[in-house]
């Protein structure tokens, strides 16, 4: 497990296992821009920062507040604010704000070990004219919000002046605002999480071969597939002196979702060749 | 369902349906200090706001990110921060910061329908001689924090200035510091849940029972349990005109969680004997 204590620029370094593996260069990964691209893309709650002018006792300070919001074609966050609500308030006196996005956080895991980014930026009212297109991207990722069309909310965008992004223990990073508004979600997170249970649950040997062969793993006796992306996925290999992460590249960036489960067996069976039985 | 767009000061009026009611005055329930006390002692992943100072054209602007909490006695918030982590870079020029605890939000649920709380004030260092007390209780709320022994963690507690609670929509306000601290969390809160899908699942004609007996909807045809505090229990009933939310309140607060189940048994057999059949 990567260990706190020192900052890693992006873009990642590569895994161990990737960086000893005798078949392959390291295994191509996303950016920290891409990463942050997709957390955006895919993350529908987020916590808004903004500075307190209330007169409770909290005036000056950075105020933490709930919102739902869903990312334009450039990676801004778009939202609907209520003027009932604390933030609208701040934000009426002073538009600087940020919005945290986290990664959902499995039962028992630590939400510092997972992705999140920070988008820093100011917060200005959408134009009239924008208005519909702004309402309808953000009713289709957030359905249950009934309220867009309520009199006191209106619709605001995060104009981002920098971005943080943190991928877990000891990877983190500012990412240029221009690489990050340039970068892409991956195109496969809608179908990653099944393609990591299906090959989980009905090919595992298969998994442990690709360790194996282009992981740098070669004693691996087991491994599970922990994530997939356009340019490969990652693995833990059981190995007789413990776990191993590593990272396996498919040999071209696999832009198309319906293309995934070729660019897999592709690989699984280069294994098969290089490392026979 | 409450309608955005007017604030009700804490305590929260009654449900309409209480309010009602022929057969009881309105149901109580826990005030807004006790709801934020509640969510301070049981949500354990929280947002942080500061202010930021690094160069990367975020400086001065509010800043969010994550941590893992734990309340103290008091319910002020403790958390372990690493030196590697912006927010910690941040403190060490301003100690002023605020804190989200946001419920669960249940598969479709909106956020913004559910209860939260921005803990605002300064994060001051622990002291050396607490800190082996506090790291105790942040690892027994947290058991995945293997890092809290590392050298770049330190523990820092969030001295309360003010208390912001929403319980959803239309339901929001600033809790007084000293009520806040004063308050009691619910004490069934870990039993809650589970006495709730029990009621659910095997006492449904109970439910309706109660809510035409005491929760002032004479026409319930079926009622299904929401909510279950010391004060008593909020219920969605079915009626020919649709569905209403009411609330029942028990003869006495139950603070033993292991009395529970008696003090629903008598509301039960209350409300069968006001409303034979």
């Amino acid at each position: 497990m990567p260990q706190p204590g020192h900052e890693i620029p992006a873009p990642l370094l590569p895994t161990d296992g990737a960086a000893g593996s005798r078949a392959a260069p390291p295994a191509p990964e996303p950016s920290a821009a891409e990463r942050a691209r997709t957390i955006a893309a895919t993350v529908r709650r987020g916590t808004l920062a903004t500075i307190a002018v209330d007169g409770s006792g909290a005036a000056g300070y950075p105020f933490a507040s709930t919102v739902n919001v869903v990312a334009d074609e450039a990676g801004r966050l778009l939202t609907f604010l209520s003027t009932m609500a604390e933030h609208t308030r701040n934000l009426s006196a002073d538009r600087r704000a940020s919005v945290l996005l986290a990664e959902e956080v499995p039962e028992g895991a630590d939400p510092l070990a997972l992705g999140r980014l920070t988008l820093v930026g100011d917060l200005q009212p959408v134009e009239e004219g924008e208005r519909p297109a702004v309402r309808d991207a953000f009713l289709e990722a957030n359905p249950q919000a009934f309220y867009v069309d309520y009199g006191d909310f209106s619709a605001v965008r995060l104009e981002v002046v920098a971005v943080r992004w943190v991928g877990g223990f000891g990877r983190m990073g500012w990412v240029p605002v221009e690489e990050y508004a340039a970068a892409q979600p991956d195109p496969l997170v809608r179908v990653a999480p099944g393609a990591i249970a299906h090959m989980n649950a009905d090919h595992a040997g298969s998994l442990a071969a690709c360790a194996r062969a282009f992981g740098g793993v070669e004693d691996a006796t087991e491994a599970s597939m922990t994530a997939l992306d356009r340019y490969g996925f990652d693995l833990v290999a059981v190995t007789p002196s413990g776990r191993r992460a590593t990272r396996v590249g498919f040999p071209a960036p696999v832009d198309d979702p319906s293309d995934v489960r070729v660019a897999v067996v592709e690989v699984v069976g280069r294994a098969r060749v290089v490392l026979p039985g």
